[in-house]
């Protein structure tokens, strides 16, 4: 069975000094949920109680009410979790006419299975063509607390913003979902012609998933920060795909996870 | 237009003191994307930018690489955009063997309509079996804390636990995925067949979204509390299925927003 957690080298960064260390990282991988032979579901999520993540899931959605229903949970392969259920469960089948694609607003979870995700895998960058002052990327927090809108004061909004290689801020979006703040962002700039965002960094307000790497490799964004903790698989798709990811960014600190400055 | 906050009148809880106020809640409202008549994805989203939305989500699903591949987008109805795409767009079609379900791990977003997300209603608890001590309510956040993994040592993981009315720790679970904590706390109760969940309390170390007390409701949890901010959806389920909603839990206080003590 996979880690829940695994150890990563970073770059530790306070003021302007910059030292090696490690850091712990949740680990964060797709599981795919089959009803006997059909793919359900993928989520991403961390390993361990998969089985139990599969029940609570096919409650939550309607398909089983009780555990009776469930025959057997088992693992095929590595992330994926197959279980047979009783046949008096009745599966309604996709309306083809109101679902002709398998996709959703989290860029992942709702794909069906691990083949889909794999389809669409992130893309490459080319190389950066800015180098990142680390006072710069200090100031980012404060420049977006100081232009969120009146809504912050809920404290239930997650905050995405674009910036130019000089901190300066271009854009921002905020939602109750974190995924949506960054669509909207980026959606603004497709919209006005801007993308791919070669010349631009983008700071969320929480954690880095792997969706939110995703979703800023396809908009061509070259630098990703976090206030939060980034998952191991934001990690390496950012290190893959040649991002440079920054997370824990706060009171004058921050984590390198990937890239340079 | 739909408003990005809303007011709702609560019970502010100080130590063992309550007292009427108002609180500014994030709207949360589904919003269906259609690519002309087709039903492609719903999302729960703050109102606002929803063309914004709808283009980042379609480039960041791989649906279209460029401005120019969107003709159109308008409101058709109340939260839903209606997408016009360029000929040269190709969309693929659903491969029915491998998802022959519209559904996904988040229990909405992945959800291919509206329709198919009212058909997922949430049900009404039956009245509650026992009392809420407030000081009971203040200890429980302190009583995850303590009980989380070494992999809390992250800062990335969600937590969700259940306790019995005595403030008792019965379960807990930690993922990447605030959903997910959840399905593995509920999935642990359904494979042991105590749902439904009638005499316990669920504490999430998040904020409280539609989606997490949709997932309590299905369980028969009564009483939901969560450390963050509630969404006006879920303050508004909570209120039609009979659940007790906290949130904003922490230092001693916290802030009622439906049912009793």
């Amino acid at each position: 069975m996979t880690q829940a957690t695994v150890r990563v080298p970073i770059g530790k960064v306070h003021g302007g000094v910059t030292q090696p260390q490690e850091d712990l990282l949740a680990v964060e991988e797709p599981l795919e949920i089959r009803l006997g032979s059909q793919s359900l579901s993928v989520t991403m999520r961390t390993p361990g109680d998969d089985f139990e993540l599969a029940a609570g899931f096919l409650l939550a959605e309607g398909i089983v009410s009780s555990a009776s229903q469930i025959l057997h949970i088992a693992n095929s392969e590595l992330n994926i979790v197959v279980v047979e259920l009783s046949a008096e469960v009745v599966i309604q089948p996709v309306q083809p006419q109101r679902s002709f694609m398998m996709t959703s607003a989290c860029g992942l979870c709702g794909k069906a299975s691990l083949q889909a995700l794999e389809a669409n895998r992130c893309p490459v960058l080319p190389p950066r063509r800015f180098n990142i002052d680390s006072h710069v990327i200090h100031r980012l927090p404060l420049e977006l607390r100081q232009k969120q809108d009146v809504f912050e004061s809920t404290g239930g909004l997650h905050a995405a913003a674009l910036f130019n290689p000089d901190g300066e801020l271009e854009s921002l979006r905020e939602d109750v979902g974190r995924h949506n703040a960054v669509d909207k962002l980026v959606g603004h700039a497709l919209l006005s012609c801007r993308t791919p965002l070669r010349d631009s960094m983008m700071l969320v307000s929480g954690r880095a998933s792997y969706e939110l790497v995703q979703k800023a490799l396809v908009a061509g964004i070259p630098v990703l920060a976090a206030v939060g903790a980034p998952s191991s698989l934001a990690v390496a798709t950012a290190e893959r795909c040649g991002m440079t990811l920054i997370g824990f960014l706060r009171d004058g600190r921050f984590n390198l996870y990937t890239g340079s400055l």
